[in-house]
């Protein structure tokens, strides 16, 4: 079939709109009709050319939501109707990684995706007439594409009354944020929770800290402007390291919580930052969460003292969420009011606009630009 | 009262046998009779200088087991008689860390410790004959002294029938190691874990991982030689980095765990094998615990993808222990021969050999040297 996409044909180029040929859902894969995909800064920071892993030409997006239309052979938890988000971290439950129970991290098809493919080795994108140039699909999702096709481990079903042009933003930036602090850090309630970072990921972590009954939440960012909305999402203090001192931001935050945070999180991929938010951490139990993508070959460093004395750096990537498992349940929490998503998405645009979803981010004009097909 | 004691006067100076007074315990405190202390690299790391906090003169040791022989006022958890042993991280069941369940680290007495004094401010000890000049306590329990005086929160009461030239070692190479295993990683039944590092730490590292239940334990050392009592204690395979090549030791232990460790362990001190035992760790779950205290000023580095893909970077002190809680349960699991205490000890000695320990030590040709008094 034709459909559709945007296409990003190499680093630092615009995404031009054309209609690519798609080869239609193989066994064990679905056939989805994008109806709505969130532009995320992973997007640009692949279109950049800094991501040493990005393919091209490729079409970016793994942000979606949509429609089933069409399934592949041996295809059973997913029929045509259905609506679903797509996952580019897939949940196979059959991998020691999702039978360890221990982590979201499923291997099942990390090898093909990683090389912009799908688990048979071959795209089902194709550009140029006589399909001999690779057109590569990207995180697995490739959901700046009208239609696109995704293995079958890789989508979520969700409920059918929930709005695509909200939640595409649960296929990444919403479960980052908020998967962080339910299901990587567990933060109980009570607890003192420090976000460094107030853009669209740290708002989402500021939002799940007040759903799980934090106490204090403190917002650490360098720009002023971002105070009014974190306050509006939970953020009950705000620590400018422009103001305090950079070299005084931990021990701002220690003032604030008698000692230090019992969770941090970083949600900035600074490296400096990252430290900063370990050692911010109380002595004894508290955790920090990195959360932001540092630059290739960046490296964090601390004394082992801050861990000997008890405190704990751990990663989480898609808020330690399981796509299938956990992502309905997001979609839940927002249809019922629990989470805000509708002010996150600052911008709704077209396709033939996509570029200019792009400028807004990287302006830093937008918390979320949605393509609506 | 006068009692005996191998008193540390300056860094790098042999200690001395001398006759000081000691004070009797005020309110809370405790006169103790040391019947068996250990020697531990700690005491050497102070006596060598290169501890920043340490303090001269003083009396060193904090490895210790014997008899209290006297309770100053309000004392009501130990009498006269009972058989104790000292804790250099106290449990006062009543601060903010004690209370938050989280954490051993107790702050009740932390800052006064720190100084080399009593909670009051003062010292029980003194050389000279006009007491004008301090005589400093070190880590709270001065084992290294017939007798010394120790706050009631600082002492765990254990059995009559356990052998203090033995369970002195729990006071602090047994717990540590044997307490990282099961009170910081809560490693379960069926993990792999590796330990890097065969000396005292080590070795109770390996023997707390069997006594739990784990499925491969390795072990990792450049000293061949300390492969035979490490299998002794429980290591199932050996990982020697000068035969492997250094740079390959985080692939070797991914290929005898399927893809990485489950827990990983840092008994070294060497801030480059902490990174090693970070990334051996398995994606996804892998849980490294820092035990080895670093040179002043040393840094431990990754890159936060290790993070970010569900490896985990934690430390321990004491073992996670809380010294009056679970102490007395360590100390039955050695009398129950669940865990080997005996190997352990090669060498026993009177006080007046104890620089003799202290050369053993350095020389590793010893485990543990235990100075009975």
């Amino acid at each position: 079939m034709k459909t559709r996409a945007a296409v990003a044909w190499g680093a630092n180029q615009p995404l031009t709109i054309e209609t690519v040929d798609l080869e239609g859902p193989k066994a064990g894969e679905v056939l989805m009709e994008v109806m709505a995909t969130g532009i995320c800064h992973t997007d640009a920071y692949t279109l950049s050319g800094l991501d040493s892993e990005g393919l091209f030409p490729a079409i970016l997006g793994h942000e979606g939501a949509g429609i089933v239309r069409e399934v592949g052979a041996g295809v059973t938890s997913v029929r045509p109707g259905d609506h679903v988000i797509p996952l580019y971290t897939p949940e196979c439950r059959q991998c020691k990684t999702c039978l360890s129970r221990r982590s979201n991290l499923c291997t099942a098809i990390r090898a093909t995706q990683g090389k912009g493919v799908m688990p048979d080795g071959t795209s089902r994108f194709a550009c140029d007439p006589a399909h001999e140039k690779p057109l590569f699909h990207y995180m697995g999702c490739s959901t700046f594409s009208n239609f696109t096709v995704l293995p079958e481990i890789a989508v979520a079903k969700v409920r059918e009354d929930a709005p695509f042009d909200k939640i595409c933003y649960i296929g990444c930036g919403v479960t980052t944020g908020i998967g962080a602090v339910i299901y990587t850090a567990k933060v109980w309630p009570g607890a003192n929770v420090v976000v460094f970072g107030l853009g669209g990921i740290g708002l989402n972590v500021i939002q799940g800290a007040r759903m799980v009954g934090a106490d204090r939440i403190i917002g650490v960012d360098i720009n002023p402007a971002k105070e009014a909305m974190a306050r509006k999402f939970g953020m009950t203090h705000f620590v400018n390291p422009k103001a305090v001192g950079n070299d005084k931001v931990v021990q701002a935050i220690q003032d604030l919580t008698d000692g230090g945070a019992d969770f941090s999180f970083d949600c900035t991929g600074n490296v400096n930052v990252m430290r900063q938010a370990l050692e911010c951490c109380h002595r004894g139990w508290g955790e920090s969460i990195v959360i932001g993508v540092a630059p290739a070959g960046a490296e964090i460093a601390t004394r082992p003292f801050q861990l000997v004395t008890g405190r704990v750096w751990k990663g989480s990537a898609f808020g330690g969420a399981r796509g299938r498992t956990d992502v309905p349940k997001i979609v839940d929490w927002y249809m019922e009011g629990k989470i805000n998503i509708d002010d996150l998405i600052t911008h709704t645009m077209p396709l033939e606009q996509i570029n200019h979803g792009f400028e807004l981010m990287e302006k830093g004009e937008s918390i979320r630009s949605v393509v609506v097909f």
